[in-house]
C-alpha cells in the first residue's frame, strides 16, 4: 500500500519496506497511461527480474478463480510451470496488441526465437474498462506496451494509472494496488508481494477490515445495488523457493484475500491469478540434464498462504485508496477517499 | 441455522423456512453419533431425494479448494456430472468403512449392480476428529453408516452430532451447520441450501459478520495462536436447474463463504465441496438417446452465487453456535457460546 | 479427407458426404494463404454456424493434451461452456494480431459490445511454422484474418493452405486436414467432424492404419531420428446435442486419434482441442431465466467417442496426403505422397 | 513383459533387466489371489520403496483419462504432490475394505498418525471384475490386502493374478501386466516402469504393434462387437528425478500407450494413472524449512515420455499374453494365447 496510511489495519504479518510487490528483489513495475477524454486506459508491466526472462525463466503457476476473462499465456504456464516474459496488464480488447508487442520485444532480445529455438509465450492479463473508457476504440498501440515495459522500476504509482486508469471496483474508482508481506524462516527473511488490477464487485458488498463500508456508502448515495461485474487480476511474486505446484497453491489463496473484501465473485468477473517465484530460475539452455534446486517443505506453506491472503486483500484496498475520482457527468466514478 | 437466532446477521438474501439444507424439497439429513469417553465421532448422511439415487441420478459437481483430504467418489462425479448415492460424512480414517456400507446399501436396493449393469460410485467425505476422538481406534462400523442413512429426515440437529461430534473449528467446538437461501426468478422460488462439517481454522482468524471475535476470544484466553488446521466439507443442494458446469461454479463460491469467516485455508485443511441439483434427474436406464432438460441461463447465476456464499458462511457460524463444549481436561474444546 | 482416396482405410464408422468438418450443417471453413519465398504462413477460419456467433453461442469445451502452446480464449470457453466467435488458426507469433482482427470483426457486427453489454472472447489457436516460414517477420496482418473469415465456405481445401501453409508433421509436409463420421441414433443421423492443423511428430513414429510407414520412409532417407516437435490443433464440431461436459469428454478422445498415428506427444508439442456443438445454441440475451435444451444421455457417448477418434486420426492422415512438398534446398519438407 | 517373448516388438527403447516395474530400484509388487468358483478376484500391492512410505514420501501425480472409476486417494496426491502409502489395486466394490486395511497397516507402522501428526492418505485403485467374479459378494477382506502387502517382492507374476484375477481386456482375459524402459542421460541410466490392471476395450479394436489382431480374432469368432467397457489402471514408477508437475506430464502419456492398443476409451472405462518417482523423497518431518532436490530439465522429458508410452503399451500386451483362459461355460473368457 505504499507509504499511504489508512484507518484500516489489514492482517497481522510484517510488511515489506515499500509494502509493494517490488519489495521482492528484482521485481519491477511500469505504467503507460492514456487519459484523454473518452480514452481512459493504459498498460502496466511487471518484470519478474532484472535479467532476460526468456533465458532465465521463473517457476510460475496460474489459477482461474472465475474464467470470464481473456488473459493469454496461461496454458503454457500451467504445462511447463514457468514464466518466460514480463507480464502485461491492459484492457480486455487490447490483449492481442499487447501480445504482439511483447512478442516483438522478446524477438528483439532473443535472436534465436523462431530460428534455432522454439517460440515464446507472452503473458497478458486484462480487465474491462469499458465503463469509463472507449474500449471499442482499441486505443492501445504496441508503443504503449513498450512504454510500460521501459518504465518498469522498483518505485511505481498505484491507483488509476497504467492498466488501472479506467477500472472501477465495488462501484468506486479502482485500478492498480499493491502490498507485500515478510516471511522469516530459519533466520532468513523472504518477501511475498501482490499487485492487483481491481475492477470488480458491487458497492453494497464492500467490506474493509470487517467494516461494511460499501453498505454505508450506498446508504449515503441512496443508490440501487449494482450487479457484481468486472474482474480482478492478481499477480503474486515471491523469493520463497516454491515449485509450480506450490505457487498454484498460493495462487488459490488469492480468492480468500479477494473474498475478505466482500465480493461473491460474480458471473461476469474474470478473476485470474498468476504467481511466480524468483528463486530457482530455470535456464532456457540447460548445462546438464538435471538442475539442483531448493524447495520449501510443505509444512511451511502456511506462512506463504497467510502472506498471499493478506497481500491480496491489502492490494485491493490500496487500489481503492489510491485511485482518484474519474470520468465525467453520468459516468463519473467516485474515489473511496471521497467518503472517508 | 435452524431456529436459533444469533447476534449476527449474515447476508442479505431471504432464508428458507427452516434455514437448513433440507429446505430443498426432498433433501434429508441423518446422524449417527458415537459418544463414549475417548470415542467422539459419528456419521452423517445427506439424501439428495426421496427416491432411488442410483436409478434417478442428480446433476452434481465437486470442487477441491485444498486437497489435503481423503474424500472418495469425486473422480466419477466430475466425469459423469452426477451423484448416484447418498453422501456420507465421517472421520478421515473411517472413509473405507463408510464406502463399504454405502456399497452394501446400494447393492441391496439395486439387484442389477455388478450383474446386468455396472458398479456404483459411493461418495464419502471426511474431516479429522483426532483431537477429540480416538481416531486410531477405527470405531465407525458399517452399522453406524446404516443408522445415519436410516435416520435421514427433513429435520435434523446441528452442532456436535453425527460426523460433527468430534470436530473443532477455529479452536472452538465445530461440527455440523446448515443454512439456506431463496432465489426467486420469474415468479418461481427456488432454494439453495448448504451443510458443512466444520473442522478448520485458527482461533485468532475467526471473523463473524466482520467482527474479529476470534481475536477477542484469544485475548481473553491469553492463548498462543494455534496453526490453521483441520478441514471443512461443504455440501450444496438446490432445486435450481443447474448443469454440472454450473454446479461446479457455485461449488467454487463456497470458498468465498468460508473465507468470510477469516481463514487463510491452511496447508493441512481438506476443503472440499460437493454441489448437486434436484432438478433434471438423469435416469440410469434412459428411454431414448436424448433427454429434455431445463437449464438456468448464465446471466442468472449471480443469484445462485450469492446464495451459495451466504449459505456456506452462515452454515459455518451455525455449526459454531450449535456445538456444545466437548472433551475432557487438557483436550477440552469450548463452544463459541461460552464467550458470547 | 475430402474426395481423395488413399490406400488406407481408417476406422469403421460411416463418413459424411464430404468427409469434412463442414458436413456438420452450418459449419464453414476459410483460408488466407501467404506464400512468397521465406513467407509460408496463413490464417484459417472455422465458423460454427451461419448466424451471429456472439448472439447465438455454441456449447463448447477445450482440452489441453500438452500445453506447450499459446492458444487464446480457452479460459472463458471452459468457464462459460460456450464459443461466441469464429475460431482462427494461425502461426504462433501471430495470435495477437488474429485476436485483434477477430475483436474488430465482432465489434463491427455487434455495436453493443463494450457499451451496453460486456466484451467478447476471441478464440485463436496456433502452431509454429518457423521451420518453413519467417515466423519472426510477423507477416500476418489483420487483413489476412479478415480474408480467411470472408472466405469461409462449406467447401475448402486441405493440405498446405491457410494456417497450414508452413506446417510440418512427422518430418513431412503437414497442414490442414479434415474428416467426418456419422452417428445414427433412434433413426436420426448426426455428424461429428474434425479439422486439424498438423505440425507434430517425429518421422520414425508415423503409423497409418497400423503400418509403420514413418520407419519405412526413414530407412529410405537414412535420416537421423528428429525430435518430436511442433504441435497439433484439433477442432471438433458436431450437431449432436452435447453439453460442455460431454464436449470436454469428446475433446479428450482426440488424444486417442492423435496417438493412433504414432506420436509420443513430445515435450514441445502444443496439443490443444476445441469441441463445439451446433445444437442447443445459447442466446446472448435470454428471453427467460431458463432454457429448454436436449442433451444426449451418457450411455450413447461411445458413438461420439468413436467418431471423434476416427475423425481426428483421419484428419491427420488427410493433412499429410493433401500437403505438397514445400520449402527450398536445405529446408525442403517433402510430402508423404512422394513416398507412396 | 517379464521373460516371455512374443511375436511383437513394441517400441524402440532399451528394456530393464526384468522388463517389469520392479526394475525401478526399491519397487516391489505383491499379489493375493482369490479363485474359487464364482469368486475370481484379488488384491495387488505396489510398494514404492523399501522404507516407510509415510516417513519418506515419494513425489507423485495422478491423471484421470476417463473418470468412470472409484479410485481413492487421488485428491491429496494432486494437492501435495506425494504418495505416502503403498498402492493397492482391487475390484471396484472392495475399495473401501482395501482403504481400511491400508489405514490399519499404516497406523501400525506409525504410532504418531492421528495423535501427534495428521492422518494418512491411502491410495487404492480398481477395476470392475464383475463379469467373471461375484463382485456383489464383497469377498475381499482386510486380510487379503495384508497378504498382498506382505507378498511384495521384486519378482512377481503377471496375468490373471491378484487384482487381475477376474479382469477382461478387449474381450480376452486381461489382468496384471508390466514392462520397463531405460533412459540414459549424461552417462547415468534411469528406469521407468509401468504396471497395468487391464480390464478395458472391445475385441474388434485390439491392435498390437499395428496388427489388427482383434479384428482377426473377431472374424474367427463370428462374434458381435461388444461395447468398449471396463477400465484400466496404470501405475508408472521411475527413479528419474521428476517433480509432481513432470510426473503429471508422464502420467498423461499413458493415454498414448493405451490408445496404441486400439481403444476409443469408452464411456464406461475408468482410466486412471498414478506416477511416482523414487528420487527426491520428501520427509514427513523436515529438518529444515527447505529441501535440496534435483529436477530433470524439461528439455529431457521426451525420453521419459517415450518410455512411458512404450512401457504402458507393452504392459497391456503383456497382461494379455500372460493371462490364462478363465471362467466357466457362458462366461468363459479366452486368453489371447489361444489365438496365436
Amino acid at each position: 500500500m505504499g507509504a499511504q496510511e489508512s484507518r484500516w489495519s489489514l492482517g497481522t504479518m510484517p510488511k515489506g519496506g515499500k509494502n509493494l510487490i517490488t519489495d521482492v528483489p528484482g521485481v519491477k513495475v511500469g505504467h503507460c497511461t492514456l487519459q484523454n477524454g473518452s480514452v481512459q486506459t493504459g498498460v502496466t508491466s511487471i518484470l519478474p527480474h532484472g535479467g532476460n526472462c526468456f533465458r532465465e525463466k521463473c517457476p510460475a503457476a496460474a489459477h482461474v478463480i472465475n474464467g470470464f476473462g481473456k488473459s493469454a499465456g496461461l496454458v503454457q504456464v500451467q504445462e511447463l510451470g514457468t514464466l518466460e516474459t514480463p507480464i502485461l496488464l491492459t484492457n480486455t480488447l487490447s490483449v492481442g496488441t499487447a501480445m504482439t508487442a511483447l512478442v516483438r520485444r522478446m524477438l528483439a532480445e532473443n535472436p534465436d526465437i523462431g530460428v534455432t529455438t522454439g517460440t515464446v509465450n507472452p503473458v497478458v492479463m486484462e480487465c474491462n474498462d469499458g465503463h469509463l473508457s472507449d474500449i471499442r476504440g482499441l486505443h492501445i498501440a504496441e508503443e504503449h506496451a513498450f512504454a510500460a515495459l521501459d518504465a518498469a522500476d522498483a518505485d511505481f504509482e498505484e491507483g488509476a494509472v497504467g492498466a488501472g486508469t479506467g477500472m472501477c471496483c465495488y462501484g468506486l474508482k479502482g485500478g492498480i494496488g499493491s502490498a507485500s508481506r515478510l516471511v522469516t524462516l530459519d533466520g532468513k527473511t523472504y518477501v511475498l508481494g501482490a499487485l492487483v488490477l481491481s475492477n470488480f464487485g458491487a458497492l453494497g458488498d464492500l467490506m474493509i477490515a470487517g467494516e461494511p463500508i460499501g453498505r454505508e456508502i450506498r446508504a449515503k448515495q441512496a443508490a440501487e445495488q449494482q450487479p457484481d461485474r468486472g474482474s480482478i487480476i492478481a499477480v503474486l511474486a515471491t523469493d520463497l523457493p516454491l515449485s509450480h505446484r506450490q505457487l498454484s497453491r498460493i495462487a488459490r489463496r488469492a480468492q480468500n484475500g479477494i473474498a475478505r473484501t466482500g465480493t461473491i465473485t460474480g458471473n461476469g468477473s474474470g478473476e485470474i491469478v498468476l504467481a511466480f517465484s524468483t528463486a530457482n530460475r530455470v535456464p532456457h539452455d540447460p548445462e546438464s540434464p538435471t538442475l539442483a534446486v531448493e524447495i520449501l517443505h510443505e509444512d511451511y506453506m502456511d506462512h506463504a498462504f497467510r502472506a498471499a491472503v493478506e497481500a491480496v486483500e491489502e492490494s485491493i484496498v490500496s487500489s481503492l485508496l489510491h485511485a482518484k475520482t474519474n470520468g465525467e457527468t453520468a459516468k463519473k466514478i467516485r474515489a473511496l477517499s471521497e467518503y472517508l
